[in-house]
């Protein structure tokens, strides 16, 4: 794959550290960088990633809207206002937005929809097991399960030690149980994803693209 | 759904007496019976059941053809002869064969090949654990799943106490891991599977089907 | 093992058919049968043994007393009333009383024990599954755990598919975590539990047993 | 409790840091560092942690004796006439030595012993996963876990992603299954261990201990 030139707005946070060592390791450049100390530039980025927190938005959009870059957006947290104005900009600049950018967790969703569908009459739990700091119960990726399955199912919240974060789904029938279940073992996997969201959204014109779109979506 | 006359080849065996459990249940009534005490009759079956041994295999097909029943077997190790005479019957004559008839495994079996195509560089491993009796490593389930998976997988074989069966496929990505997992708690699920076979088998013309084919298949 | 000549009331109940059937596969002989039917008797018990209902204790008392025959009780139910009964005739016959005959749950209670002393400044939580019939929540034996633990952790109670029972208690640290998890997969184990209660209760003069000492107890 | 004046041999190293880092939270106080860059010393050390290699061991060995310091050591790969230094060191200054300092795999070794001497009649399998660059196989702690147990289990090693370390041991009986599991999330649960290991033998005169002794010794 071809060196992609990139600028990062959240360059010093937790998950912007984790990109930027990543993006190096596939090759990549970084043009433009923008966190609280201000902004560093050297370079027209050909694709603008945001990981940061919402009063940023305003700038990125501002700098993606200058320089024509694409986007890829994984800051939560937007008020409907924000998330209309990254929709209207969207239409020009062709942007990628995500609350989660874990492959296996799309994969996982994949399947759960899968089963719902073919095994309607067994019945269905979910556990999500995180760190006691967590204060969120049930955690977000589990309400996107539950939403998977469409039908309202349990949900157990186990707060333990300090696990990243693991989610599971149990499907019951009369004689046997299929149990998918997802575990994070380290920040770097959400970074994989924005890497393959940047060389998704590289290649579009236009458009709001989820990053389900990213995984599925042939081009 | 309707009553359903069936008959049973191996009725007296430990599947057979799953099976004859289970038709009664769903409201369906026996007319023929056939093991090693002989044949006990009381009308036509609209569909044979068969599972006994491969030396019973002529016998059943006489008696699907005399009276056009079509045919769901269950029962193993045909020689390759005996399965083309299988197949040439069913170019008149309906039938479902399948090794298991298990709906979570073909479930599994799914899963796991849209995971396998989606996660390519993904490592994968099969962990299959059995009762201390089972003599053949790996089993035919575990080889079914690492044909589905499509590249030489490691398969870990492990024998302890009474298990019934349990099968693990591991997929490993750089910071998170997918584990789909199936457990067979009861014979009585394999039994299930024959009655959707059944309930698919009698709406047919013609043709040899898969328990695949039974699950998926759109009539 | 010596051949032991033993009773059983509630000879017809389905732990009594799975009792009957492990005793004689272990050489053992039964003189005496009592359930809904009557009495059969052809001889002395050694050891007498009921998994019944409460309404039979008295049945029960009386012919241990009269026949001076050890008890091994698995019936569960009773009033404090009869309880009481239970311990009095203790202290001529020997008795084992116990809720759960299954070794491995005892073990799991112990270990339990052991780690919940020995890391007590980690997170704990249990979790079981049953089948989706099951009524109470959560089953007596997540109760005897979180007692074994002795503070009050979290009980989560999945209800899925025809699951026999399955019990698991994680505990979490920073930087790990150990889950303890027991499945029973027949009725069979406890079959083996009460085997073992037979050996242990014909070689004691009087007493009240649980099954802990059965198992854990020198003789 | 109260604050401790520390030496780090191995200061740079992964583990070095993490030492470092937790040794910090708790209070205590670095008066000594040495690694590849030199040495670096303000102050006289209660105690000598080495997580290095072994051709630093010399020095360690020199230091620890200068200075009377106790010693904490979890460097692998010594050779035996380097352990039997060690062990003539600690006749006269108090050390800790051992290839795992993780609380929770100590716990699961005193399960894991506990269930072998009271299931002798049950089967057991271990199953270990690490990251797939890890090269040998099987781990050093299944080998730990398979001499607890005492005979010739079964070692399934599964090697994916970047997990960091889990291991099971299941053991199943006729009728029920008790499987333990250990997951090392993350770096720092060993360097708990190098603390506690820390505050037990700064209060010893002399002598050889393990980090069992650490865990379950009564001071």
């Amino acid at each position: 794959m071809r060196m992609i030139k990139y600028g990062l707005v959240g360059a010093s946070g937790r998950m912007g550290l984790e990109i930027e060592s990543l993006m190096q390791e596939a090759g990549n450049k970084a043009v433009l960088k923008y966190d609280k100390s201000g902004l560093w530039q050297e370079g027209t980025p050909e694709v603008l990633i945001d990981f940061s927190s919402p009063e940023t938005l305003e700038k990125t959009l501002h700098l993606a809207r200058e320089m024509n870059s694409p986007l890829v957006i994984g800051t939560t947290g937007y008020t409907d206002e924000q998330l209309s104005m990254i929709n209207e900009v969207s239409q020009k600049i062709p942007a990628v937005l995500s609350y989660n950018y874990s492959v296996g967790i799309q994969m996982l969703l994949k399947c759960v929809e899968f089963l719902s569908d073919n095994l309607a009459d067994w019945d269905i739990e979910i556990t999500e097991t995180h760190h006691r700091f967590k204060k969120d119960k049930p955690s977000g990726t589990a309400l996107m399960l539950r939403n998977a399955i469409g039908k309202d199912v349990g949900i157990h919240s186990l707060r333990i030690g300090n696990i990243a974060g693991e989610h599971s789904v149990s499907f019951g029938g009369l004689g046997e149980v299929l149990t998918l279940t997802h575990s994070a073992t380290s920040r770097r996997t959400f970074a994989e994803g924005v890497l393959k969201a940047v060389n998704f959204i590289v290649q579009k014109e236009f458009g709001l693209y989820s990053f389900k779109d990213v995984l599925f979506q042939n081009n």
